[in-house]
């Protein structure tokens, strides 16, 4: 039987493009022989906007649903205004294709340098809520640019919403050896929303009592992150608290260049899209400096995702072994593709 | 001629009675002998609730404001639900007062134990905003406790409100050696809120040519905290975003048993509040190992406030060199205490 993968491509700006061609690499050359792959490239992000004013038009949109799944690059160029691809493209892709379960693993591998004194060992996954919260655009000004001015944004959170996230985080935690949850908000603040999701993440518990559950608030949660990251085996949390938990976690576990992340949709639905948690680095774009190991790990996820689970291992344990191969000397983005093509390939 | 400080004292729950005892001892140590000192205690927290059902009644608001400033130890318990003594009771004081400025210095202090390799040298002052933002209380929810719950949370935010804030924090920078002063928010996607903090944040800037500035996204902020720590100075944000900030920053600089913090009426038209970042800590109540140390320094807070500078710096001279010279046999709460009441006595 002949299989096949048609994945769409988005390079975007910065360092996206350097990086998305060093994942493709390791895609090729991990993909059993059999397993047809059928890529299409998208141009969007800051050089499309310039040119045309779009950032994600609709058909640009349809044609995407017609994929398997989407690795993305990076999103974000200082000539445009900050929020434009952010809202337009990036988070326009997350809520049109209702990516709920935004996954975004953290691992301290050997060999990698990390802030940390002592070396804990980290290694935990936060799913992170990819469609709702403070991330859902609602809000307004009023007499904006006056000295009466009055700016909201309002944290949309739906029973529906929360519900489905738990569940899933509540599996992958019982998937995992330690079988631990913990559930971060800040619900003696925000009581609306915070409480809804602690009454709904008590409730789905039940349905999982082989899961140890805890409960942070965020503030707490950054303290544990550098103090006792260890404890920490599943995270669910927010779409605003993921987002700043999940750039904390990469810190700690030597620095984005290594963090990778999937925006789910588990239904199936519409393709779910892998992209590294790093920005598009526009300070080091072209120079070569860029690390695609995140790109790369992203792609794991995206194997994984589709089923390839050994292909999507393989990487994993390639990443893993090169970077505790690795000597001081940098090298650049191209050669560390290569060092993980090479061994995927083996 | 006989200056006096009316002081309100609220030593709120668990730990907050035995490191505000800890605060007046030093603060008694520490005033000249001209100084009449009046303290009147509130009887405010879990005790107060449980007994009476009440959070904050008017009565003892009118009689706090009668008062120089207020003394806060820790507020929550876990036989309370969740938020209503931090809403009905702490969030009431910091709104009712218009605590505007939240200040937080982080230092970190030598001879303490920081989780991050290399020790760095942090030295910077957040000033959270401290009565906007997600913090009012606004929003709700529909359909509460079925599957069709929507729950919501308002983040509010005016001109008037950052503006004042803000250029408490430029003057606060001005008055540093470094002179830096970074804003941090999230104004890619929280477009509203976030993109008029940063026209006022640029605006204001004019009137302070002498200071440097910078802005982070916050997810982008907590990296730095824990890879480039001494790159801050001063740093302006929102409520929240302080909230979780100043967590990570004291878990960075030694723990939350030395970090500091002044809810700020800059105008003088409220008493202004100071406390202890950390909470009530009902795990090692009474037991004597709360360091009453976070206290002193909101101590010391609280006197530059009133204008008494030079003791607020002879108890932050105290507190460095009691972490200079301390042994490594831990030391119970009383014992900390006694040592900087006779330091700062000298
Ligand atoms: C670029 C930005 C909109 C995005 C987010 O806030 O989700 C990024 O920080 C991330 O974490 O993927
Ligand atoms: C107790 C809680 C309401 C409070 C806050 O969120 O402001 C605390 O975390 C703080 O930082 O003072």
């Amino acid at each position: 039987m002949s299989r096949s993968i048609r994945l769409a491509v988005i390079p975007g700006d910065g360092i996206g493009q350097e990086v998305v061609a060093q994942g493709l690499k390791v895609l090729g050359a991990v993909l059993p022989q059999d397993v047809k792959l059928e890529t299409k490239e998208y141009d969007l992000g800051a050089r499309r906007w310039h040119a045309t004013g779009e950032t994600l038009p609709d058909a640009d949109l349809e044609s995407l649903k017609e994929h398997d799944a989407i690795l993305l690059g990076a999103i974000g160029d200082p000539s445009v205004p900050s929020g434009v691809l952010e809202r337009g493209l990036l988070l326009k892709l997350r809520f049109a294709f209702d990516h709920y379960v935004n996954l975004r693993p953290s691992k301290l591998f050997p060999n990698t340098a990390t802030p940390l004194a002592g070396r804990p060992d980290i290694d935990f996954v936060v799913v992170r809520e990819g469609t709702e919260g403070p991330y859902t655009g609602n809000g307004g000004s009023l007499r904006t640019g006056t000295p009466h001015e009055v700016a909201t944004e309002v944290s949309l959170n739906t029973a529906y919403g929360v519900e489905r996230v738990v569940r899933d985080a509540y599996a992958r935690a019982a998937a995992r050896p330690r079988k631990k949850l913990t559930l971060v908000h800040k619900n003696n603040v925000l009581v609306h929303a915070g409480h809804m999701w602690k009454k709904i993440f008590d409730k789905v518990g039940e349905e999982f009592p082989e899961v140890t559950t805890d409960y942070l608030h965020v503030d707490a949660a950054t303290i544990f992150f550098v103090t006792q990251p260890e404890r920490f085996d599943v995270i669910v949390t927010d779409n605003l608290f993921g987002d700043i938990l999940t750039d904390l976690a990469a810190a700690v576990t030597g620095g984005i260049g290594l963090a990778a992340s999937g925006n789910i949709n588990p239904t199936g639905a519409f393709p779910s899209m892998f992209e590294p948690v790093h920005g598009s680095a526009p300070d080091i774009a072209g120079t070569g400096k860029a690390d695609p190991t995140a790109t790369v790990l992203s792609v794991a996820l995206l194997l994984r995702h589709l089923g390839y689970e050994a292909e999507a291992a393989r990487i994993e344990g390639a990443v893993a072994a090169d970077l505790e191969a690795r000597g001081t000397a940098p090298r650049t983005t191209g050669e560390i593709g290569d060092a993980l093509a090479s061994r995927v390939a083996g």
